[in-house]
C-alpha cells in the first residue's frame, strides 16, 4: 500500500476532546476517527488491526470446537422480560430503540437472551451436548461516561461464546479449556493478561477476568507479582503487602484493563427459558451454560495502552496493520529501482508493506513511522545504497543497521 | 465438518409465520433462525454463505481501488439534521435510539451523514482525489412490513461504497467502473442482474439498480428480453409490448429483486457539509460524490429465491457453505476407510466437505442433501464400492454416476 493514497493522515497534535492514550495515539496515527463520545469509525489502518485481532480470536475459538454464528443487535423485548433483565439492569445499560407504533426494542449488549432460546430449538437429547456457539459482532451499551477511547465504547466489537453442557463436570472441563484458549489469544495479541478471580454472581464462587496491568486501567486488582495469582478488588480478601495465598510472594495493588471474562452461568438462563435435555436414561435434565467474552476493539485499545512510547504505538507483529514500513528517500532512479525490488520480494513472500511514497521530509517520515508503529522500518536511499544496501530498524529498538538487499527477508523473519 | 455436530437441524415442515421462499428454505435447511419479523440469526451454514458473498464483494471493491473502513451503526442526530434527513425521511425509516437524559440517536440505514464529514477531514487538495471508501456493516430500517425473509430486514448486512471526485468526468469514469465491478460480483454470486434505470433524484437523470427477475420480486421493471435494457416501473416511459428503444426487441414487464444500486450524488452531501478541495490553480471547488450499495444478506436471499427447486436450495458453487456433501451409508469398515480417504484427499486439495455422519435413513439423508443444496453429493457405500467406487451427483442434475475414488477430485473440479 502506498501511503500517499492511504485514507487517513497522521496528526502532530492531540485531539482536544480525548483524555485516553489509546484514543490519542489511534486518532493521531490515522487508525480511527471519533464520531461522538464512545463511538468511532475505523479507518483502513485501524480496521486492519481490528480484523487481525478478530482472526486470531476466530482461529482459537474454532480450535476450541466453537461454531461461529451471527445474532442480531436489534432485539425483541420479550426474552429480556423473561430473564428480568429488561428492567435490571435497565435502560442505564441497554439502549432502547423505538419502532413503529412506539414498539420498544433493545440493542444487544450481550446475547444470552437470544442464544439460549436459539440453542433450545436444537437441543433435545444428551447427544446434542456439549455445544459451543460464538459470534463476532457489534454490541451497544448506554455508557454514562465514554472517555476511554475504544476501551469502553457505546458501540463496540465483541466476541461472545456460549457453551451448553449436560453436567457440571463437562462445563468445568470446557471452562478450563476456554481459559487456556483465552490465554493463548492474549499471548498471540502481545498482551500479558492475569487470570483474575472476580464475582461469580449467584451461581458460582468466582468468575474469571483477564486483566492487563497498566496505569490507565479502570479496574483495580490485587495480584501476586511472583505467581500472578490475582483477585479483583471488588471481591478481594487481600490488601497490599498480604502474603499470597498460593506462594510465598506478596500481594500488590494495580490498575488494570479487563480484556476478557469467562463465567459459569450454570442454569441462570436455561431455567428462564426452560432448556432441558433427555439424558441416557430418558430423564429430563436442565442444560448448564457458560459464557466467555473478549472485545476485539477493547483488546486493540489495551494493546495501544501497553505498547507505546513517547513517539507512538509499537504494534506486536501479529496485529500490526502492515509488517514493514518502507521509506524511500530521494527520487533517483537507483533508489526507485531498489525500492521496487524490495517491495516485490517482500510482497511475494507474503510480507505486507506500507510504502511512504509521500513528498515529505526525512524527519516527518521517520516521525510518522514511529507514530504508526509498524514492527519494522526499511529505509531505501542513495546513502543506504552507498553503504551497501538498505537501512533496517525494529520499532522496539533504538538503532538502525545497514544490510544487503538480499538479506532483508531473513532479517524480517528473525 | 460432521453433520452430527453441526449446529442447526433441517426441518421437513415450513415455518408457520414465513411467506417468503428464501425464509422458508433457509429456516428449513438450518441456515438462519427467525428472532422476530425482519430480524434473523445466522447459523453456521448460513453464516458461511454470507461470509462468502461478503468476500466476493470485498475482493471486487479492493480491485476497484476501494479502501475498507468501518463506520458505526449508532449515530448522532446532528449530521442528519444538517442534511435534513433526520425528519425526511424520519422515524418511519430511521430507528430512534434513546440514550441517557433522553438524548436521541439514530441507527444507521445509510452512511452519507457519517462518511462525508469523515472524508472532509482528510480532503483538502486535488491530490487527495479521487477517493473510494467502502464498508461491510450491519444497517437498520424501521420497515413497516418485514415479510420477505432476509430480502428486507429490519437489521441487514450492507456493503456501501462512497466515492469522492474532483469533477464530473472523474465521477462518470468511476461510476462506469463501479457498474462493471457490480456486474462481476453478481455474476460470481450466480445471479443474473439487469442494469435498470431508476430515479436519479434531484441531481441526475437516472440512477441504476441491479434487478434480478423472479416471480417473488417486490419491484416491477420493464425490460427488453433481447438486449436487457431495463427501466424501473416507477420512472418507466414504456409499457409491455413497446419496442425497445435500444434494439428491435420488445419491452416486457417483470417482477424483480433489487440486489444493488449505484447513484451519482454529485454535491447533495458535500454541499451540506461544505466539502471543498483546492484545485491545481489554487481555487476552492466542491467535491462530487457517488454511492454504491449491495446488501450481502439480500444477495443471499435473492440467490435462494432464484436457485431452488421443489427439493430445496441449489447453491452456486462460489457461495455454497461447503463444496461437497459426503454421505456414507452403512458402518462397514470398508465404507469407513473409503470415507476417510475421500475426505482427506478432498480437504487436502482445499475442497470443503460436509459429512453426513448422522444415524439416519438413506431417504432422510438424500432429502436433507437436496434441501441444504451443496453443489455436489458423494455417496460412499458398500454398494457403490461393489460397483467400482463412489456415487457422485451434481445438485443441478438428476442422475448419479459411479466413479473411481481416484477420479473424485477431477470430477469435482470439472
Amino acid at each position: 500500500m502506498n501511503q500517499s493514497t492511504l485514507f487517513g493522515k497522521t496528526s502532530k497534535t492531540s485531539p482536544k476532546d480525548e483524555v485516553s492514550t489509546n484514543a490519542n495515539l489511534l486518532i493521531r496515527g490515522g487508525f480511527v476517527d471519533k464520531v461522538m463520545a464512545g463511538v468511532y469509525s475505523y479507518l483502513p489502518l485501524g480496521l486492519r488491526v481490528l480484523q487481525k485481532v478478530q482472526n486470531i480470536i476466530r482461529e482459537e475459538m474454532n480450535a476450541l470446537g466453537g461454531q461461529e454464528i451471527l445474532m442480531p443487535a436489534l432485539q425483541p423485548k420479550e426474552p429480556w422480560m423473561q430473564t428480568g433483565r429488561w428492567s435490571d439492569p435497565g435502560p442505564e445499560v441497554m439502549f432502547r430503540v423505538i419502532g413503529r407504533e412506539d414498539k420498544e426494542f433493545g440493542l444487544g449488549w450481550t446475547h444470552e437472551e437470544i442464544v439460549t432460546p436459539l440453542a433450545k430449538k436444537f437441543i433435545s437429547s444428551y447427544k446434542d451436548l456439549p455445544l459451543a456457539l460464538f459470534q463476532i459482532q457489534d454490541k451497544f451499551r448506554n455508557e454514562p461516561r465514554a472517555k476511554s477511547g475504544i476501551l469502553r465504547g457505546r458501540e463496540f466489537n465483541m466476541k461472545d461464546l456460549y457453551s451448553f453442557h449436560a453436567n457440571q463436570d463437562d462445563l468445568n472441563t470446557f471452562y478450563d479449556q476456554a481459559q487456556k484458549a483465552y490465554a493463548k489469544i492474549f499471548d498471540r495479541c502481545g498482551l500479558h493478561a492475569l487470570v483474575t478471580e472476580s464475582s461469580g454472581g449467584a451461581f458460582s464462587k468466582y468468575s474469571h477476568e483477564f486483566q492487563v496491568l497498566t496505569e490507565n486501567g479502570e479496574d483495580i486488582i490485587f495480584y501476586c507479582s511472583k505467581c500472578e495469582y490475582a483477585q479483583n478488588r471488588e471481591i478481594s480478601e487481600y490488601k497490599t503487602g498480604d502474603q499470597c495465598p498460593k506462594c510465598n510472594g506478596v500481594m500488590a495493588e494495580g490498575k488494570a484493563i479487563e480484556v476478557g471474562n469467562i463465567f459459569k452461568l450454570k442454569t441462570r438462563f436455561t431455567d428462564a427459558f426452560d432448556v432441558k435435555f433427555t439424558d441416557e436414561n430418558g430423564k429430563q435434565q436442565p442444560v448448564l451454560m457458560g459464557c466467555y467474552g473478549i472485545g476485539p476493539s477493547r483488546v486493540m485499545g489495551a494493546i495501544v495502552e501497553t505498547c507505546n512510547d513517547g513517539a507512538g504505538i509499537i504494534w506486536p507483529a501479529a496485529v500490526a496493520p502492515y509488517d514493514a514500513h518502507i521509506i524511500p528517500l530521494g527520487e533517483e532512479e537507483i533508489v526507485t529501482e531498489l525500492l521496487d525490488e524490495v517491495v516485490e520480494e517482500l510482497e511475494d513472500a507474503g510480507v505486507s508493506v506500507l510504502v511512504d511514497d509521500r513528498a515529505a521530509t526525512v524527519g516527518a517520515k521517520f516521525a510518522d513511522a514511529d507514530l504508526i508503529g509498524l514492527p519494522t522500518r526499511i529505509v531505501v536511499s542513495s546513502k543506504s545504497l552507498s553503504k551497501g544496501g538498505v537501512e533496517v530498524k525494529r520499532r522496539r529498538e533504538q538503532t538502525a543497521e545497514i544490510i544487503s538487499k538480499k538479506d532483508v527477508l531473513t532479517w524480517l523473519q528473525k
